[in-house]
Formats: structure tokens, sequence, C-alpha cells
């Protein structure tokens, strides 16, 4: 394997600024402090840092010119999405520019006889599918900030969703991309097909964080909007009896186009803030989306309905119209704000695991939980293992943020010991860095930083994201050890 | 971009021959001319081409001593699963070796609760379902090959088949593989989740066509078997007409697990092959396969009988029973024997286009057969707007075999030029290599040679396949330019 240094060489000069403004439009670069404050983080709180300068270009040309610049000065830069992020992934740098593609936000073309729509990066999740809506077609990844969260953001993060059972990540649901290298040079990769020739660049770059190149332009997937979605709620007196139920579910050949589950706190949370009229005893509850044609859609309800019966729901309610499945939702998609009212502060971890792990992984969760004395509430898409322990804290209280950081660690690494990842769909960024030493070997990350430097040889391109240094690796190795064991020290690898 | 050297500079050893013999067991090192005749081409046979030596390790271990041979030698190595691949990706090097997986036929764990197994890259594509028949499951993936090819080639070649419009590619059936670089390094990428957190490796091996590295293990996902597959079969009077259903279909919001097209000649060929009940003097026939449950299946099968007939069908069978839909596609799979019938020698092409583009393409590709003077008979994927002509031509006349290549090229030039790629499902190999100078530009080209240099600094694995030098772009753009004119000189990008 090619070595890579651990360490990133940085000679930034000074005049980057004043060579922005000369080529770029006033509006276009902000430094004064008030005008930086914005940016100094994204959806990630805990982490802050005031980048050097901020640039808002408006057009393919301007971000090739800062582009070049930055390379040829050596100095690092971070694209922004609407910083909606839930992993530091835009975390800006001191000595870096913060490179907004706030102003890409336009739907260039939607072509309803192929099923295609080519949009800026900018523009927004949700706004894809309103566009599209005239032709009766929609955009199916759906994070939970589809409302805010930008494409450009998605196909970096390859974000996911409830729908992302049944349709995909965003990886599935792309088709080409156009985008800036470091030297300032555009390229395209994919194609409108099924399989694009040559080395797979398409997903390369989806999920890449910022670390190849910058996107300027997207071609997504639109799908028919299905005839009818069909909503369903199921109570259990267990995790593992909702958890078994969901292996059966999969098992049977059904595919939910979404699959949800909240355990005992997460049910109360919601409860108590929107009033969904969940069962507030129930130890879990699934929340299952059938869509596609109606008669189809009757069919599966059925089946679905006598499935989790057997398996020992103590409740199955089926939605008697949109309004009643909407209610279903609503719980679900309020959990993270309800939760934050229970504690003055959260942190959502957001690891996957194989499926028939739910039961174990959520019997150690509580016995973490009890170790660190810090709550938390399980919300997940069980359909595909993607699990979002809400860790309470108050960072106010002395210590506790620090407890909280190493409680969602220990998750994490639990995540990767009985087979799954570290992150789901909310990427990796500055959080989960810890955990990818745990993920991958020494080997595994060399190549990663081989490939990245295949596009970005001076590492300018989001450095120190996503992919650890072994530096950093061979540290936080060390900071295991100085608790007293290695933890996961031979983790099996089959 | 970073700059790639167009020459694969090589100094090999002549005595890795000997090397091998002393570090392998005798029956895996094979170096008479008789002994190397069977790997001199794999299933693009008019491409020969006796490698230096073959090697049939049964070991991990051994493929590492194998390619750290290679790697500390300088020789370069072409690894080979079945040899059924279309596109001459395994074609030998004289001065290489040739890595045969074959004896990694093992089929190491299945895993009914998660739908997984893993399995040995040598494993037969249709023995994995075999494999898990007995749980209910199977891989859904099925090259026309499937009773022949090796998954390993299937990862490599990123291999289709007719359910791929519903089902996916290999890499959407693929969730983990392990690999050993040219250094002699064991390597993991991808997790038993729906991504994997870093950069997506798992993609960028797949359909990498052994430039990269050996693939020596390979976690395939496992579907529940459909309760039921019904198949219809409907005509047309115009291959227009066939088109325009297919694209009304699939916008319906139905996907067929398979939507399969055949022109005049293939349907006529086909008849005479197999007498399966074709309309012979139907303009095209579409074969439609749809599988789920069987109630589902029941409403999916008037739906799209109902919009077939609507969209000018003059008829439409529905299968009886599973003999009659087994009859349906006995045709079609006879396809390529029954034009073999027709012909000495026949070229099968492999390009993608947009759907909406399937009338326009055809009809120039009936323009092209005139002009070359050469029969062409079509059959496609045409769901996923997959073409597969089969262009006729007599290797014994002289000048049949420049012809009937030129033809392909055009053919697939034809298709980059309507928004489509040059290979859907069969890869790039040795075949497509000038049409890769049609579909990309240097700049993207570099790129991928980049990326490759990343995991193979010296170019030893399976050099000169996939991604063409810029240097021969070059001499393929001047060939065009020979010929009077440069044919697609500014190819609309948008």
């Amino acid at each position: 394997m090619p070595r890579i240094p651990d360490e990133r060489p940085l000679s930034p000069q000074p005049g980057i600024i004043d060579e922005l403004r000369r080529r770029l439009p006033t509006a276009s670069v902000l430094s004064t402090p008030a005008e930086l404050a914005p940016y100094e983080c994204d959806g990630l709180t805990a982490f802050r840092q005031r980048p050097m300068v901020v640039v808002l270009p408006e057009t393919v040309e301007q971000v090739q010119t800062v582009l070049r610049l930055c390379h040829a000065a050596r100095v690092p830069v971070v694209a922004r999405g609407a910083g909606t992020g839930l992993s530091g992934g835009a975390l800006p740098l001191e000595d870096g520019v913060l490179l907004s593609l706030a102003r890409f936000n336009r739907i260039l073309h939607i072509d309803p006889d192929n099923g295609t729509a080519r949009v800026q990066p900018g523009v927004r999740n949700l706004a894809i599918t309103e566009a599209a809506a005239a032709h009766g077609l929609y955009y199916a990844p759906d994070p939970s900030s589809q409302i805010a969260c930008s494409i450009g953001g998605n196909v970096a993060e390859n974000s996911g969703g409830v729908h992302c059972l049944k349709y995909g990540l965003t990886v599935h649901n792309i088709l080409r991309l156009t985008l800036i290298g470091i030297d300032g040079e555009l390229f395209e990769v994919g194609a409108e097909a099924l399989d694009s020739p040559g080395l797979d660049l398409l997903a390369l770059m989806t999920g890449s964080e910022g670390m190849l190149a910058v996107i300027v332009e997207i071609t997504v997937k639109l799908l028919p909007r299905p005839e009818r979605a069909q909503g369903l709620l199921a109570a259990f007196d267990s995790v593992e009896r909702a958890g078994a139920a969901v292996a059966r579910l999969i098992a049977s050949g059904i595919t939910p186009a979404g699959l949800e589950m909240m355990d005992n706190p997460a049910i109360r949370a919601a409860e108590a803030f929107v009033h969904a009229g969940y069962p507030e005893d129930a130890a879990a509850v699934l929340i299952c989306e059938l869509d596609g044609f109606n008669a189809e859609v009757s069919f599966e309800v059925m089946r679905v309905r006598e499935l989790l019966l057997d398996a020992g729901a103590t409740e199955v309610r089926t939605a008697r119209d949109d309004a009643e499945r909407l209610n279903f939702w609503k719980g679900r998609k309020a959990a993270f704000p309800a939760v934050g009212r229970l504690s003055p502060d959260y942190y959502c971890m957001d690891g996957t695991i194989p499926r028939r792990e739910l039961a174990t992984v959520l019997k150690r969760i509580e016995a973490l939980s009890e170790h660190y004395g810090l709550r938390v509430a399980n919300v997940f898409h069980a359909g595909d293992g993607n699990l979002h322990p809400l860790i309470l804290y108050d960072a106010n209280v002395p210590g506790e943020l620090d407890k909280a950081e190493d409680f969602g660690g220990d998750i994490l690494e639990l995540c990767v010991q009985v087979g799954g990842t570290v992150t789901g769909e909310h990427g990796v960024g500055v959080e989960k860095l810890n955990q990818m030493c745990v993920q991958f070997d020494s080997d595994e990350l060399t190549q990663m930083h081989a490939v990245k430097a295949a596009f970005d040889p001076h590492g300018l391109l989001n450095p120190g994201k996503a992919v650890p240094t072994l530096h950093r690796c061979a540290e936080f190795g060390a900071m295991h050890v100085h608790h007293g064991e290695l933890k996961f020290p031979e983790l099996p690898r089959f």
C-alpha cells in the first residue's frame, strides 16, 4: 500500500482573502466576525470553528476560480450545503476557505419521460419533490431535515431517510454528477443508465464528504408517486419481540416503504410533545408504511397485520385514512425535538447493525446508560438496522458532554463489534473519526487516503474529516489502553 | 489532475515461472503450450493471446504469494473467473501471469436470518441460488451465463441479467469483499449494512475489471424467493410502438422483474430454433415477467395487460402456467445461439441508452446495417435501455470481421451520442476501449488512471483493459479523422 503522510503541510498565504475579493463579486466574500459567525458550525453544534473566510460563488466559473486560488496558495477548502449535517462534515478550518453552495439553488431541468431532474447542489431536498409533483413524480430519499437540507449535502453524506429501506440511499437515486476538482478542472461522473463504464466514480463521490471534489450539478432519479400509502402502528411489550417482528417481516418478502422503531423513553417523550395517541406503556412501537398500488397495499396491510400479531404485537392499528397515517408519523418525526424537551442537550448517534443483533445491542446500550449515568432514548430505522440512540446530557454540568461523547463512542464500537458500521446515514465528519479506527485497519485507511490523494494530492479538500490519519488512530488506541484495557482488541473480522 | 504515463514500463524477469513452481503446489502452475491453450481467450473469442504462465492457487496465502512475486518482479497479472466474460476482460498478456480463481469454489456460509451468503469468487452464480434454495432464498442477478459464470467475475464486471431492472446489478446485491492488493496485502471493503463509512470502495471495486485488486471472498445478499412469477408476451407491428409501450409501463410505477424486447430478425431466429410459439410476423415482441405475492401479481398482470393493449399491442398472451412462462423465456434465452445458426459468426454489442431513444437508435442501427452490408438482430433488456444488437458476419470472408467491429463501434458511439453509455453489463475489457475515448474526456480518463494508481502504482493488475490510455484515444481520434470526418466532434454533454 502507498504511504500517506499523517500531517497536512500548510503554509497558507494571508493574501488569499484580498485575491478572492479581487476575483469574486463583493457580496460573495465574507470575512468580518459577524459575517463568519453563522458558518462556525453545521448541525453538530458541539463542534465550532470560525473559518478564515466564507465565499458564496454564484457560477461554476467562480467555483473554479476559488479552487484554483486555493490550490495555488495551498489553502484548504471546506464545501458547505445547507449546514444541516449531523457529523460536522462542514466544520470550517481556522486557516481555510468555507465554500458555500447556497447560491446554486436552481432546478435546471425536469425530464418526466425519463424520470430524471438536473439540479444545482444548493437546491433543497424537498424542493425537488415539489417541482416534480406536477408530473406525478417525486425524489425518494427523505432525510428528516428534508425541508432544509440541500441535495449537494445529501450526495456528500450519502443521506438516507425513513424510506431508504425500500427506495435506497442517495447513491441509489442519483445518476450523474458534475464536479470541480481542486485544480479547478470540471469533470463528470455517472451516466443516465443503470451503470457507467470504467471505474464507478459516481458511487465513490457519493458519501465522500467533500474530500474528493466540489459538486456543482446533480442528475437525480424521479419515481412515480405511489397510488396509496398506508400506515400501521404496532405495540410490543418487549423490545426483543419488536426486533423479532422486524426480522420476520423482512424475511417474508414484503419491503415496507418505511419501518421505524421507538423504545419506551422515545414513545413517552414523543407522546407528551405531540399527542399522537401512542400507547405510552408499550416497551416498543413499530411504525410501518406500505406503499404502491391500492390493490397491492390492501393485500400487504392484511399480510403485515397478521404477521405482527403472530409475532406477539399487543396491538396493531391500521390508519383509517391519510390523516391518521400522518399522525402515526408525527410522533416519530417529532422524536428528536421531543427528547430535546426532556434534557437541556442530547447527542444523536447513527450506527448500523445487522438486524438480528437489535435486541442484544439495545440491552448493551441500556447497560452503558447505567454505567455512564446518562439516560438514552432509542429511535431507529429498524428495517435497515440503522440506530439513532439519543443520549441525554446537560452541557452545563461539568464532565457530562465528555461522558456523552464516550458513551456515544462505546455505542458505535459496539455496532462494529456485532458486524455493523459506525454510521448509517449521517456520515463520519469529525464526529466519528475515532470509531473509524475501530472499523478499519491501517491498510484499509491508508487505501482510502491513497484514493483521496488521487483526486487531491495536497490534501486541501476538507482535510481532517471522514477518514482519520493513522497518527490519530494510534493516539486513540493509546487513549483506550490508558482507560485500563483495550476495549475491542481483537474484533472478529468474519 | 495528476499526470499518468501512457506506457506501461515492463522488464519481466524470466525466472518468475521457476519461482512460482518453487512456491506453489505442482498442479497449480501451468506453462506448456497445451496447458496454456484453454486460457488464451475468454467469451470474446475474437481476441486471443497465450499467457506466459497460468497459476491456479487454492488458498488465500497462495494468491498473496503470487501477487507478491509479480509485484517484486514487475510482472503483470490478469485475474480470471470462469472465462465467460464477453468483453475480453480476462484476455491474458504474453508477458503476464494468468491468475485463475477456479479453485476458490466453496460456499463458506449461508446466514438465512440476515439474508446473506459468504462465498469464494470461483463459485458459479447459479450455485449460490441452488445452495440458498433450502432457505427459500435466492441470489438475484442472473446473467445469461449464470450456469457457468463465476460470482467473482460478476463482481469484476458488475454483471446484470434479465432481472436487474427490478433487482439491480451486482453492485446492488453485494455487501462486502475481501481483496488482495498487488503488494499481497489482504483488505476488506463494505459492510453488512446499507452503507459503509468512509469512501465507497465496495462500489469502486465492483466493475473495476481486475484493475485494482484480486477478490478472494464475497458476501452477497440473498432475497426471499417470490411467491409467484407470471409471464406475458406482447406482439407489436412496429418497434416504435413497442418502445413507447415500455416507456409507459415503467412510468406507470410497475417495475417488472424482467422486460425484454426482440425485433423481427431475432424473433424469427429464435422461433426457428426452439419453436416457442412466437408470432413470427410481429415487428417486435415484449416479454414481461411480474413477480411477488400471488395477489399482487394478479393485480399487476391485469394492469400490464390493459396498458400494453392500450399502447397498441396486436396481441397479449398471459402464460397459463409456469411451463408457458418458461416457454416465453425459452426463445429469448436461445436468441444468441439461434442467431448463431443464421450466420457463421456474430458479434454481440452491449450499449445502454435512455429509454426514450429506443426507436431512434433502432432506426439508426438499421441504416448502419445497410451501410455496412451486415445483417443485425436486436435483443435487449428494454426496461433499462440495455441493447444487445447481434451483428452477423462471416470471419472467413476477408474484411467482414473488420466491418463488424466498425459497425459495433458505431453503435456504441451512437449510444453515447443519445446520452447513454458504451456498456450495460458486459464491461469494457479490451473490446470497448476506443469507445471509452468517445464517452469520457481526457480529464475523466486521467482521473480513472489516478484512482487505479492509488491501488496499483506500477500498473500490474490487468493493464491495458477497461480504461484506455490517452495515447490510444489520440490514435483512435486520428483514425476517425482519417475516415474523412470526425464523426462525433462535439457531443452534447447535457
